[in-house]
């Protein structure tokens, strides 16, 4: 029996850049995790190990701090597509290249001091394709939300494992994974990334919800409706369980006071929300 | 501007279920972590918040536990299939289930006790499809393989980024991530998946290696040739690097003996090999 | 041989309780993870496993949900100490109530909506003590702070080991892990949490610093001067290695410009700084 | 109010150190994350900045590796030792040393070629001390141990607040952390190393157990008893719970059968034995 090979890529994950921009005060940084993976034809390294086409990942990390110099303080989603059409347009052999890149935020609280801002991470993805031109990604994890009210869940299909109580006033809560399609490649990166941002917080926090799925479908068409940049949206959303603690054995009430946080299992619902006239995404997401 | 609801899934993830077998000594235990996702017509909760086609995730959960009573002491490709099929065959509306577990191995030490074998961790993934069956992935994760020489890297591609020194002889580490496809859902799933990672490990071990992705594609070869059930391997391997350090500053030699273990960034291999006659994956991977 | 039982405790780790106050709008949250350990004579149970005097860690958990009933919407410094002494002065043979206590922020979105806060974590300690009565600790941990600029570092001590270079301008960044021992159990809280908050981030970013050391006493004697109420203050604070990236092999200039932001190793430096009139700690660090 | 410096040291953590030995075959590795702490007069440098006193944490990172070439292919207890001992006794200013590490196992699956372990990591704390002279302590962590039955909990104190059913038979187990101190500085490591954790073993799958505070103490002077270089034992033993599911809503039985391994919270049970002629420990644990 004959083995082929499939479909392939290399690269350089969690290359750990930041700038420094004292241009200005308050200082400002670019503090970035960058993961790079590069696609062309790759047989002959796999076959017999012939290294002639492999651009070490070690130089793709070079390149990341070179770029990191040349650009300057630009915005993530600038750097991400001109790392990925360097090696794309000016490299040989390779005929795709996705950058990723995880964004985190500070704060300044002096001249030349900041503060780690915690909380969530804004992501980018840029995807360049020798045939089809450049995919931007946009996007953010790690942005923790909660309702104390305003949710529902009941009228559920059941069956003979069934035993959860319908509930007319719950407590939602959720950790927001959002990414984001553009329309093209070129765009004003940071208002786009604000206007997803809020219309994500707005829909959530606004949308009185029967489900969690109501409230993702609500997420996906606010962040359309208010950056029209934007022509598709996928959304995963752990629901962050918080149940309700039984305190009639010690003679309390617990009027949806007191909540236990759940680690797992947990929920995990998955959408795609996309403009009516969104564009095929070619292989954006791939 | 219209916004349409694209694909989308829900699911409870990471039920951790244990299942003891005292009928022998040692007694022998199943330690999984389950995550469940469903798709099918699910429009109406997304848009009204109507659940009457949403089987509760906490449903989901109760299902996990009493199948594993119900089944008892099988291998976790048997559970998953069966609790696929059970959500797409019996369930209303369940157009597509895939189930994914990972199974954490115990090694007995006493008629009744057991350590944790650590390591690397076995994976299954079921996939449960109305139109076009059932397809399963075995795999496994965190398997890390080291050889402390037989490695080799040089004649790589050259740019004004490029300074790493060739070398004839370096350490070579990674942790494997390997799923496979097996060819039907019916199969001798033990002695498969213990073929196969014999056969991940002999290819690492065995293969004198040029290149990461040389070794790669060997370890999906043979594991195509040692188990004929799998018609497919899909392999992620970090470059776990381990830098020879430099002591000339303190007048010692360093002949290949002592290495700094790096953690970021790290190079990453990815990889499918498929046997020739390899039907087409259908819904498998997704 | 003989084999005695020395010091020994137990209890329940990581209870987590969020409380909700819907008595106003915005609605506020407690969000909190709670370890209690308590410890008394307990002889019996290690020697024969007779546990008459052994008060479950499920009870402690129950004790938990019920106290957040209870207290309600207070200050994580009055709920550990009401945790510690219920357990030192209401259940018999228990001489000593370790609590400990993570709090996580969040801040308001809407009337009913939150956002977690990330970044920080404030924590609390309390030790319940039958002899020399209640220790209170507040701290806080993972404040990640950095300075561009204003911080040096040569003149140190060299040996033959020594290869690293002298700087008059480096990037300076720490995560912060803090604790301060109040003087008494009786405290404005909220107000002093503040204030030695402050206190840190000032003392930081205010120090033109010729090591991390000289950081960290300015930082504690800060703490001190701002919040009376503390007599001593401990501090672990990690070098988070940023190291300035030769770019001159590309022919480019790096200017304090670009930096890769180091994991490990990392320097790690501790220290207590304390009032010239702090009483003796008795058991606060146990 | 003035403020004074107390207890203070510093020094390079988490060293990652790997040691190649090609003498034999198969070839043995050293798979080692080393952390130093030192200690001294520090006043000038908390004060004014001064660092003359101060040896830089990259010099002690240096120290590492270099030290490994010297060594080579030794227990890390002795590399330890000689570690820490150079600091104290070979560097200005340095009144004690600390010299923690952790130890990555690794098997042979070829000549040149080995996996890791996974499971258990050992440990070694070396605390030299210019006035007291050297003390060790050795360990290991993340030892999971379960046993499924011969374990009861039942006749334990109950208050207002206790809900817990007693139990004649349950699932009991655990992550072993344990560390030891020897008596001297001078021991058959590995040996002593391995009756240790064998004793460990022993008598948690020997102990029919009322509590686990029972099994601890049996674990405790099981190590003592079998290895009398060992003159303490401190152990923390998490009750990673099990829980039995309750099916009985689905009509099934459950017999012991299926278990929900939960994460939080966990009981916490700490506890020291000691043989009864120890020596005063001094600052071992420090």
């Amino acid at each position: 029996m004959m083995a082929v090979l499939g479909e392939n890529r290399y690269g350089k994950a969690e290359v750990r850049v930041v700038h420094v921009d004292r241009s200005r005060q308050p200082h400002t940084i670019r503090d970035w995790n960058v993961s790079i993976s590069l696609a062309g034809d790759m047989r002959e390294v796999h076959l017999s190990g012939a290294n002639d086409r492999v651009l070490p990942t070690d130089t793709q990390k070079n390149t990341v701090y070179a770029f990191a110099q040349r650009l300057g303080n630009v915005e993530p989603e600038v750097f991400a597509l001109a790392l990925a059409r360097h090696f794309v347009d000016d490299r040989a052999g390779i005929s795709r290249a996705r950058v990723q890149l995880d964004s985190y935020g500070w704060n300044p609280i002096g001249p030349h001091s900041l503060a780690r801002a915690g909380g969530e991470i804004r992501t980018v993805t840029v995807i360049q394709d020798e045939q089809s031109g450049s995919w931007v990604l946009g996007g953010l994890r790690e942005l923790t939300l909660l309702n104390t009210t305003d949710s529902e869940f009941w009228g559920f299909a059941r069956d003979e494992y069934t035993t959860l109580a319908e509930t007319t006033d719950r407590m939602l809560a959720t950790s927001v994974e959002a990414r984001w399609r553009f329309r093209s490649a070129d765009c004003d990166w940071a208002a786009a990334h604000d206007k997803a941002r809020q219309a994500l917080l707005d829909a959530f926090t606004g949308t009185y919800s029967y489900s969690l799925q109501q409230s993702l479908y609500a997420m996906g068409c606010r962040v359309l409706a208010e950056a029209p940049q934007v022509c598709e949206v996928r959304l995963a959303l752990p629901n962050k369980h918080h149940f309700l603690v039984d305190l009639s054995p010690f003679g309390l009430p617990n009027d949806n006071e007191v909540y236990l946080a759940a680690d797992r299992p947990y929920g995990l619902i998955e959408g795609q929300v996309l403009a009516e006239d969104a564009p095929e995404p070619g292989p954006a997401w791939s």
